[in-house]
């Protein structure tokens, strides 16, 4: 493949390149840097077959001048940060749905046929079947990014049905892994770092959180890639078991061989628009031969390690504009 | 209430504008004149309690202002032309996605609180299940009309969820009825004024459609305003019944008393995006004591009266740019 990664260089989308430059295909890495590293991408760069261009999805231009000659578009640039919403509800709306749109024009204008797509199981809202199948009831939005990230759908969707493009859509719990730097074990992280002795909690702590393993969910990206073959191919991506938020923090305070008082703020959801609990039922993407193969435990500790191994990605996060 | 009706000299809204002045509300009646007709609000603006302001929803200064003091949104500005939105894409982003946020936008800053929105079965895609419920599967989009109203519904899910407004979302069949100026029965009778001895059908004429009279329309909008009170109600919209394109034809040429020679362009739609058929589960409009007071093919007959006596609106459309 001659893939055209938008995000590139962010938690999932540097992963997303190292993957593709392994297994042997093309990549140019398209990203504003506004919220991801170039450090990242140190590895990727080595490889001839890489190619970053420091651009921005909401510059039509350079967008599509970039994309020339890429047949596979993985479009993960967006405002990942489900919680500002109702603070900055323009950043979803330019940065997710209009960009979404810049990339799907962009496509058009470059000739690339295919588009895969992050998406989140936020997008079900508060949903009444857990777990949650692709086809669920017709769901109401409770997020500005779950809503943004519905248009992107939609989008996607009349796209390939008007101009002929494959659209690959990816509802994702949250996901951790190496290079995750913003959500709720990185705060926790952070949090404890502060203050050892005491930390405070959104919600009750009962939340409960289906995480994937980065790892895990690119394995399904790739599979879907290469397995799936119609105009439009919807995919939840989840891991098989959830745990709730005290337990995330107990392995996570265990660990660090910490013994924090904990105070919660109390009430079921961490902030307006958070999901009690997403989690996903993934039998379409196993249907492919998927299943992931770390456990949320270890896929918290991994995401641990890797931040106590690299601490210049919580100083470079803190210093990048809010 | 003190309502403000986007899209308010277009069909759908000029018809809601004259409904709520004679139930006794304000109106401020907001539109850019792109394709509505100031002429259809010549007797409201005969009414004190009306008033008109030309403007365009993507400029958000004069809507903000214009909005100021009513506290009831009718959201009816869209580019509702479903068939063109492969050739022009940005105008179903524009019009209908952003414009829908800006609307919202100017909601939260002149503090109205409830906004009723007009969506479209379209939001179903290739629906699964006929008629279609509220709560079908979640859709596929099979057209950029559907995509950018999907867009639109989950925003104004998402502010009434993050800011406390309530939104009304209204999934419409084909509305006709006076004042009606574009679509099927407009399309037909436009072609047999140009030719009455023979006629080009998109489709195979078998493409079913089920369309609401406007009155009964602008009941249930009124009826669910009064009685549904959920921070978000969904209502399909639409008929008991449907015809098929055929069948329309026959009807209109009856009346007309000409017998064209049809030329059928074959496939079971009529352009790309076209579904073959929506038809609406309307029983949770009826479950607050609504129903459809007149049938299709009075529906049909109506519009076509209307343009028979209202020649200027044929002249009129077609000077609009396109």
């Amino acid at each position: 493949m001659n893939c055209f990664v938008t995000g590139a260089a962010g938690f999932i989308g540097s992963n997303v390149v190292d993957r593709l430059l392994a297994a042997g295909h093309q990549v140019t890495a398209y990203d504003n840097l506004s919220s991801g590293f170039r450090r990242f991408l140190d590895d990727a760069a080595k490889n001839p077959a890489f190619r970053f261009v420091q651009g921005d999805i909401l510059d039509t231009d350079t967008l599509a001048k970039a994309m020339k000659g890429c047949d596979t578009v993985l479009h993960f640039a967006a405002n990942a940060d489900v919680r500002f919403g109702t603070q900055r509800p323009r950043r979803d709306l330019e940065q997710n749905t209009i960009g979404t749109w810049n990339v799907l024009e962009a496509m058009r204008a470059s000739g690339a046929s295919r588009i895969g797509f992050s998406s989140t199981g936020a997008i079900y809202g508060d949903a009444r079947v857990i777990p949650t199948p692709e086809d669920a009831p017709f769901p109401v939005q409770t997020s500005l990014y779950g809503a943004s990230k519905l248009a992107g759908e939609g989008m996607i969707q009349a796209y390939a049905e008007g101009f002929g493009i494959k659209g690959y859509i990816f509802r994702f719990v949250s996901i951790l892994g190496e290079r995750y730097h913003h959500g709720h074990v990185y705060d926790f992280y952070k949090k404890l770092l502060a203050d050892p002795a005491k930390m405070r909690v959104l919600g009750d702590g009962s939340q409960r959180k289906s995480y994937l393993y980065t790892q895990d969910c690119i394995d399904a990206i790739l599979l879907a890639l290469e397995k799936a073959h119609d105009k439009v191919n919807i995919f939840n991506l989840g891991a098989d078991d959830y745990c709730d938020v005290r337990s995330s923090i107990g392995w996570i305070c265990e660990r660090l061989n910490l013994k924090p008082k904990l105070e919660f703020d109390g009430g079921d959801r961490g902030w307006i628009g958070d999901s009690p609990l997403i989690f996903l039922d993934t039998r379409r993407i196993k249907a492919l031969g998927w299943k992931p193969r770390t456990g949320i435990r270890d896929g918290i500790l991994r995401t641990l390690e890797y931040m106590i191994e690299n601490p210049w990605v919580l100083e470079a996060h803190d210093k990048k504009p809010v």
